[in-house]
């Protein structure tokens, strides 16, 4: 059977002027490869509420999960929650649940839960609140899209709680082997290798090492036998390599 | 007038997978930042065709430059040249002049141009080469679609090479300033501050140091003056935090 599918959406201006550098899509793509799951899309858009909603859309259609990152912050900005509300068509409003999670943090800080603090308590009608044990404010998860914070700490540990929950397929195991030669005198091999086995995927990434040509080559499967009797096929054809 | 506006395609299994972590997207982001043309969206596919495909239709239609970056080596899995010229109608062969370069680069290496680097001689009619100093392998400009390579001393030369030919805007200027009082306090005025200068945008980026909250504000336009004078009414507005 297929694994599930995602997509990943990152929302934020910051990213895209190149102010700041993301580092939540790196940590997903990783967490969901470990869990079974194919990251097969990511996009990246401004705080921009037609290009918010029109990604959810596409997305939130065409994979078996969409999460998010960015913008559920309480400033003029963040903007996220009531985009992925409109584009699934979802009622949203200042939700009692997600209101007594603030009052609580807020009271212990000792910090009034204003009207800007109150935005992040709107969550749309029928979602399941994610918890944020850093700063409180949930993020939430609705039909199959899982919105998060942008802080990479908050994040992570957003990613941490959701991602149990799910169903995950068999985890893609690699191997990688070290072949220090040209990818243009590896690739003919590699090409006759990779229509051999139709279940594995062969990745080549090329290096230059102190004026030497080379490539690290990946293989991937679900199959950890047939991963290795990959790999060992291509140990042996480029075997005066040392591999 | 607005700036140009852009999107970029990072394509690679690799970077999906998590196995490797771009570092393309944050350089062309600045890049276009300093060159006044407007990052717009961002996208991540896998080494697959109707992916690729569907994207590049999307994004160049729906922008002004579209940047591709990976996926035009001489291995099976580089598929960049081929699918870029199927979503655009072109025709796609190997072409003399980038053929040239490979004779000339491989024969001072004493390497065989064989049937795979061949490969990246493949470029679509009509198409302006993108040198490459590097590894030879030039990219290439078809329509308003720049299509690069994934390494990045290779993308980076080749954004270099790319972006003085490209009309530019008014380079957007920043001022930040940073204010220890959690977002919820800033909102407010910031939000108001926002409604009354709309060719500013203010961004807040929140941190907690040392167990206290504050937040960077990013003030951003392409006239210096008013981004001066916003910075310097936030200043004033939470002078008592020393700003």
């Amino acid at each position: 059977m297929a694994n599930p599918t995602a997509a990943m959406l990152v929302i934020g201006d910051e990213i895209l002027s190149g102010r700041t550098r993301d580092a939540n899509m790196h940590h997903l793509a990783q967490a969901l490869t470990a869990r079974g799951i194919d990251l097969r899309e990511v996009r990246m858009v401004a705080d921009d509420a037609p290009a918010i909603e029109a990604a959810v859309q596409a997305l939130s259609t065409g994979f078996d999960h969409v999460f998010t990152s960015g913008g559920i912050g309480p400033t003029h900005d963040d903007i996220t929650a009531d985009c992925v509300a409109r584009a699934l068509g979802a009622p949203i409003d200042i939700r009692d649940d997600a209101r007594a999670l603030l009052e609580v943090h807020y009271e212990r800080q000792g910090t009034e839960l204003n009207a800007a603090r109150l935005r992040m308590a709107r969550i749309p009608d029928g979602a399941d609140l994610i918890e944020n044990p850093i700063s409180a404010a949930p993020g939430f998860t609705i039909g199959n899209v899982h919105v998060m914070a942008g802080v990479p700490a908050i994040f992570e540990t957003m990613v941490a709680s959701v991602l149990p929950k799910l169903t995950g397929g068999a985890p893609l195991l690699s191997e990688t082997i070290r072949i220090n030669r040209g990818e243009g005198d590896i690739a003919g091999p590699l090409a006759a290798l990779a229509a051999a086995n139709p279940d594995l995927s062969f990745g080549s990434y090329p290096f230059i090492q102190n004026g030497t040509y080379g490539a690290n080559i990946v293989v991937r499967g679900t199959e950890a036998r047939a991963v290795a009797a990959a790999t060992a096929e291509l140990a042996a054809l480029f075997s005066d390599d040392g591999g």
